[in-house]
């Protein structure tokens, strides 16, 4: 289990050591998911040809895949880049954004976890597509809650090895074992696009900073939703929120830490 | 003609009934665009593939193709998107970036009318350039005043049968017929990029739930110029002003609305 | 040597001349840089297909090139825009994104240098990377401080022709012979993805207005630093800075200027 103590600690390691973490994103995230590794005190590198990203896992700290606004080219660089992660021993994380509602996307993002993702985050329809299942997302929409998918989000680290992460009102980490159940956050981070793109990031960043992943996952999406509460009782509505959260994530109050053992009642 | 009170219905329809809006949008818009979705209730989705595209229409309530920053991939890409949309019998808008200054987007832009957009959005320029008029715009500028373009707009419309949308110090809707002159807005709206790319998202979003698809095209621009000028009267430069924008959307003041019929003054 | 009114002087033209800036930049940092443009009152185009960019060069009164998440069709049009804006005797800055940790980076940067960019602004690893040495760049990162890569810098603008400015805690303005110190600026800026590039959207912006090329550099670098320290000023975290930086760049206080001849200190 996490502590207010192990979460300002990685929240320390973050500005502290600066990983690197290279970023395959969309254009609609690209820009938000830099800044809030910024404001961590992280290093961003957003390389996308297939030419460049082979040679980034010689020198990032750790890949975030994401797989929002994809093409043909970019998926190459996906494949390639998480690859190299892998034969280099990084860590890289896959964001499978629209896997809940885009049969195309759910391939793609299932034949990239057969390249061994550290890490897998998604909604509760995108988890539920990984694995088969109809979540109700349409387009990049969760459709289902995070609840919901637990059980899929159990079978898929299963299946694949990583720590599964579904995120929501309430967060869900996995090995595939017992799950960890965040409750930080507020409903106006849905408001902002690219929270979920960033909250990836961000995980990729933690992993590349600690040996026990689900730890490190957990880490991540507190340091997000701890923000994300701090900043939604400064602002006064979506414009507002976004800049109370860049403010608030170099100064989160690891106090205010809602984390339980989350297997019996989100399995029952 | 539109008023307060139908002002008010349309912005309650965007966040109850929350449109999916699939936006070909460029990089600079991209986000943009997305948060101000996502401000009013309704739901992006930013898909570019030529390979994923086709499938949108399908599982999207609207679509919205920009030109801006175009590439021939991308290009590809809005001509399947729009004859997807315009077989599935869902609306679709363009917006001709660059149509005034740029010979070839307006000849692509022109093409794209053949599909049959159920509104087009521009500036004077950009909608002078689509029936071979010179706006005097320079790359993606205004040139003229929005006035000027008004019988280009009603020539526009009546060539198309689009609904046709020309932004600037007064909005004008025409389809081809009288138009509606909308005064609400502010000059610092035109100090932040996309402002005119997120007005046409929102057109899209509004055709969603509406039939009457000139008085929604009228709401669109109108919900987009109530919060600028609400958002200027906070905001303190063009940071602010982005900020409070945002925040405005969810909260505007409909009875701030200035609608008039327009043909008269307009094209005389 | 600029001064406090060479400053506001600079500052005017550009709200009062209006330059349009062609950028080919990243996606990561377009929505940024053309804000910053737009805060100043120049206008900004963000075109990028090799379809397109050559004939911008008729239009558009200076381009600036980015290196950032370079793709092969990008590289293209980057070619392209240099040759054109070269042949229509229009400024081109080039900003060597990632060319201090990327061999291929440094490779097609120096292949951009042979079309006579008439600024090339970058931190200080990019521009030591530039001339062949190692500046300890990680990925898109600094490593050395700007006053180690003066060097580097002068001899970069003998071989290449170009002013060329390295930015950092002190910026550095160099012909090839003396160089210019620019003192202003804060780290927050730092934290902000995009203020580099944004930098250099400014850089081609005034080489527009001002024939007295080092002036122009050093005038545009002021610019954005002493918005940059004024944000800082009022600022509460990162996100909070960017929103300030941008409602500071239209009314930046001149006066605050900090700037020195720099060869003589920084080359010693």
């Amino acid at each position: 289990m996490i502590t207010a103590d192990s979460l300002a600690a990685a929240h320390a390691a973050l500005r502290d050591r600066r990983p690197l973490v290279h970023n395959i994103i969309s254009a609609v995230s690209a820009n938000f998911a830099a800044n809030v590794l910024l404001a961590l005190g992280a290093a961003p590198a957003m390389a996308e040809s297939p030419d460049e990203v082979g040679s980034f896992a010689a020198v990032a700290d750790t890949l975030a895949v994401n797989l929002g606004m994809i093409t043909p080219p970019r998926a190459e660089a996906m494949r390639l880049a998480a690859v190299s992660a892998d034969k280099a021993g990084k860590p890289w994380v896959l964001d499978p954004v629209g896997a809940g509602g885009i049969a195309d996307r759910a391939r793609f993002a299932r034949e990239l976890c057969l390249l061994r993702p550290w890490a897998i985050r998604g909604n509760a329809s995108e988890i539920m597509g990984l694995v088969g299942e109809a979540g109700g997302g349409r387009g990049v929409d969760a459709g289902s809650g995070s609840g919901d998918a637990l059980l899929a989000a159990r079978r898929l680290a299963a299946e694949t090895g990583a720590v599964v992460a579904v995120t929501g009102a309430v967060d869900y980490v996995t090995d595939g074992g017992d799950a960890v159940a965040l409750e930080n956050g507020h409903p106006l981070m849905t408001r902002i696009t690219a929270m979920g793109c960033a909250a990836t990031a961000v995980v990729a960043a933690c992993l590349a900073l600690d040996a026990d992943r689900p730890r490190a996952v957990a880490h991540a999406l507190s340091i997000v939703a701890v923000a994300g509460e701090m900043a939604a009782a400064a602002a006064r509505g979506p414009g507002s929120m976004q800049v109370e959260f860049l403010d608030a994530l170099p100064r989160i109050d690891c106090g205010r830490l809602r984390a339980r053992q989350g297997g019996a009642a989100a399995g029952g």
